[in-house]
């Protein structure tokens, strides 16, 4: 539970590296976003910008879930989980301002990198970070009608809520023969996930399906939030855009880390019980929170969805090396079918993108 | 496991009603098989004919899964299944002998609906027939690797093994889009399928998954092999077709009474243990076999594939109502994935088609 509510929280990002080469590419909204079938050579590079990004949220996400079981294995969580998303944010925020400081040494403050921002521009930053409080607050009153279990089946409908509200806030098309994919990518995450206890989840309580619904709502518009803010200016520099939401990000964790666990950072230190894979944990979801946020810059939620529901079932193939675990039939047949919707989904694109 | 070895011995047949009204059209190879984009009415009846012989085949096959549960209910088989076998094919072929009469002297004795023959005509008739004896002879070998509800999930790769060889043998195109909802549609099936215990199929050892594999392309092979037979001489009467190809069938079913209830149908007779309930199935089993080859000689071996993994699915949905059953996680899951796959085999038509 913690590693996903972690995990949920960065919907935003800035990797120090890749920012350096990908600085000064005046990428437009669309040309990011859409068909690779444009010809000619800003495509080519948006296309090859759009992979790197993406193979490493996959990779990122992956290593992710795996140093969770390993960390499991050492013990118990002894840290508290709000001071440890707090640490995220702040160690991104300050990966966004090493990038933004060699940005400024080579290239000069110009109109698009610097630091200082509008009030019509900034406006906008606190509200991903506002619905991911709302709904990690959600959380807490959803496991009185669901357990841990049925939960991680019923998260497979923010891949339904967030390609409905990527289509309604974004206007972006997707082809039907791409919808019939998205459709499939949620029925095979989910039926990759299913054990002996899943049928459980039939048994949910109305308010237990309404809050799971309310939830994925908010997650899939969080994120395709983060995107519009992300894309409205799609020359402003990613990293300046990346400070400003991770500049929320820590308030609201600060106002969590209040909330929650005010007594035991007072009593026993704010680093308290962090060990050696806590520290690995936090810079992994930092990196991994760069990378979602380079893929909504340069690709989209859509891209995410799939990049995340890969990742999982590679976490899935690897822990069977490291860790011993058994795959089940179900894990091959929705493996399967997430495979093939990745397949429709690249040859179903839209004839005319516009 | 008696159901489905007596299902399986009729991939070819006639019904009586639809006949007389099917009869005189030439349809063409091609035309029945093929695109429903090309215009004009003769594709217009073409479509019309195949769904007609659709639905008679998915509704026929849901009920055939209803009765079998329901004669369960009843209590246990007491009848020998050769013997129904045996009824099921000496049936259909009465059938098509009074759908032939009723030709006969509707429309007089032609060259395509007299049941003369020449020994090139009727020499491949027998080779489905042989075909399925072997498959039901292997049947008796593998559960002594595989058990009975993993056999009903290895069962799936007859999914497979119909579309490569459909394309192999009958050199028909199917679509990327196509192969994927193939694909799925067995993916599908096997989730619909699954139990807590589908599980052990993984630890089917190598000889199981070769028996699987060999009797899922003799029944591919049969399957597709009758379609072959039937739409080669597309003018000719489909009962008489049906006549030759049950005649071997009645033939190859005295041979496995002979080998396998010799003894208890002489002692007890052939009819001992037939109650309603085994004669109504033995009705539904003649019906649904004709319609099958009704969908052979109108439609193809994949619309066959399709129609009865539908079946599956209804069958499962009716029976909550009539039985109480209750419906797990994993068959929703798999029939959205069956219904993802109908619509994507459906606009993922090759463009043109030969």
């Amino acid at each position: 539970m913690e590693y996903r509510r972690a995990k949920d929280q960065e919907s935003d990002e800035v990797s120090q590296k890749d920012i350096e080469s990908f600085d000064r590419r005046p990428l437009s909204n669309t040309a990011a976003t859409s068909s690779l079938s444009t010809a000619g050579l800003k495509s080519k590079n948006s296309w090859k910008l759009k992979s790197i990004v993406t193979l490493a949220l996959t990779l990122l996400t992956s290593s992710q879930a795996i140093l969770i079981v390993w960390s499991k294995r050492a013990g118990k969580y002894e840290y508290s989980v709000t001071t440890a998303n707090f640490s995220v944010e702040a160690l991104k925020c300050l990966l966004s301002l090493v990038a933004l400081y060699r940005t400024w040494n080579s290239q000069g403050v110009t109109e698009d990198n610097r630091l200082t921002t509008s009030f019509d521009e900034v406006s906008v930053y606190p509200i991903p970070a506002m619905l991911y409080m709302v709904k990690n607050l959600l959380q807490y009153y959803i496991f009185a009608y669901v357990d841990a279990p049925a939960y991680q089946i019923l998260k497979n409908l923010n891949i339904i809520s967030t390609g409905v509200l990527y289509r309604i806030i974004l206007k972006k098309k997707l082809s039907e023969i791409q919808w019939a994919a998205f459709i499939l990518l949620c029925a095979g995450c989910t039926t990759a996930q299913l054990n002996p206890s899943s049928d459980h989840v039939l048994q949910t309580p109305i308010q237990g399906w309404a809050m799971a619904i309310v939830m994925a709502l908010l997650s899939g518009f969080a994120g395709v939030y983060t995107e519009a803010i992300i894309k409205k200016r799609p020359s402003r520099n990613i990293n300046v855009q990346n400070f400003w939401l991770y500049i929320f990000g820590m308030l609201f964790n600060l106002v969590a880390i209040c909330v929650q666990d005010f007594d035991a950072v007072m009593n026993k230190g704010f680093f308290h019980g962090y060990s050696f894979i806590t520290v690995l944990m936090i810079l992994n979801h930092a990196l991994s929170g760069i990378a979602v946020s380079m893929v909504m810059k340069y690709a989209d939620n859509i891209v995410k969805v799939y990049s995340t529901s890969v990742a999982m079932l590679l976490t899935a193939i690897v822990s069977v090396f490291l860790f011993g675990f058994h795959l089940s039939l179900a894990f091959f047949l929705g493996s399967t079918v997430v495979s093939v919707s990745v397949y429709l989904h690249s040859v179903g694109k839209p004839q005319q993108q516009k």
